[in-house]
């Protein structure tokens, strides 16, 4: 894709974000880039500081969980696929207090695994995929976070 | 406890999670009710609502995290232990979406727990404990949580 193109792309994720979920304003997030690989998205600890003077775990989780429902709306838009994000389940391991501005960093999966995606999709029209995300604080990993999401064709 | 104890820990409580994790009041969480066994927050869904009309699981997880982390403080209150409490690792099951203002019960854990974590603060000024939290929806189970907390006692 054109450097043009995916700057498009990240502008019409971060205004979907903004739009389609208002506590995402709330809470500060922010696109930030996406190389073909990795997802980030940035939010400030201002908005989300608690009584520690560290970022609130609530916060932490609905940066990761967006950062996979971003990553996923990036493949699906990149394939031309019309279709429905919602989360499954998931796990968040608080390893390390998050002292400033953090950042999500979601990970594309395996070809693999998007290829199997798309088949189960033609197929059934339903079809679940695992993404993992990693929360940064100065080059730290403060978060890591496993989501399951399940995907649904448009009618 | 006397009821009107109750009621001042409950207000003490909306107000700790109001002053000291202040994004808890964009999400709306209202401390709801603690009869002894289980404490229960509540949020509205126009804050947390998202594009398909039903609640954001990022504002889901948020109120489990501290419905949990409210147990554990209230815990602490009633047995007059001044400890830090953090979360250590969750998981959270999105069974139904929820689709109106919504209910996080979290419930007291065995009383054989709460002695083990007792003791473990008593020996090494640090305990863990494992609590579960349900988010209803009109009476149906919407969201499963279970959230692993370390209390850490004030040096």
């Amino acid at each position: 894709m054109k450097e043009s193109g995916m700057l498009d792309l990240l502008h019409a994720l971060q205004e979907t974000l903004a739009e389609e979920i208002p506590i995402t304003r709330h809470i500060g997030v922010r696109v930030q880039s996406y190389d073909g690989e990795r997802l980030i998205l940035q939010a400030p600890l201002e908005q989300n500081i608690n009584h520690k003077g560290t970022a609130f775990a609530g916060s932490l989780n609905a940066l990761a969980t967006l950062a996979g429902w971003g990553q996923l709306w990036l493949i699906l838009k990149e394939q031309n696929i019309r279709a429905k994000i919602v989360i499954q389940d998931s796990s968040s391991n608080y390893l390390f207090p998050v002292t400033g501005d953090f950042t999500a960093i979601c990970y594309k999966p395996d070809a693999y695994e998007i290829v199997r995606m798309q088949q189960t999709l033609r197929k059934r029209g339903k079809a679940r995929i695992e993404l993992f995300t990693e929360i940064y604080d100065n080059h730290v990993i403060a978060v890591s976070f496993k989501g399951r999401y399940v995907v649904l064709v448009h009618e």
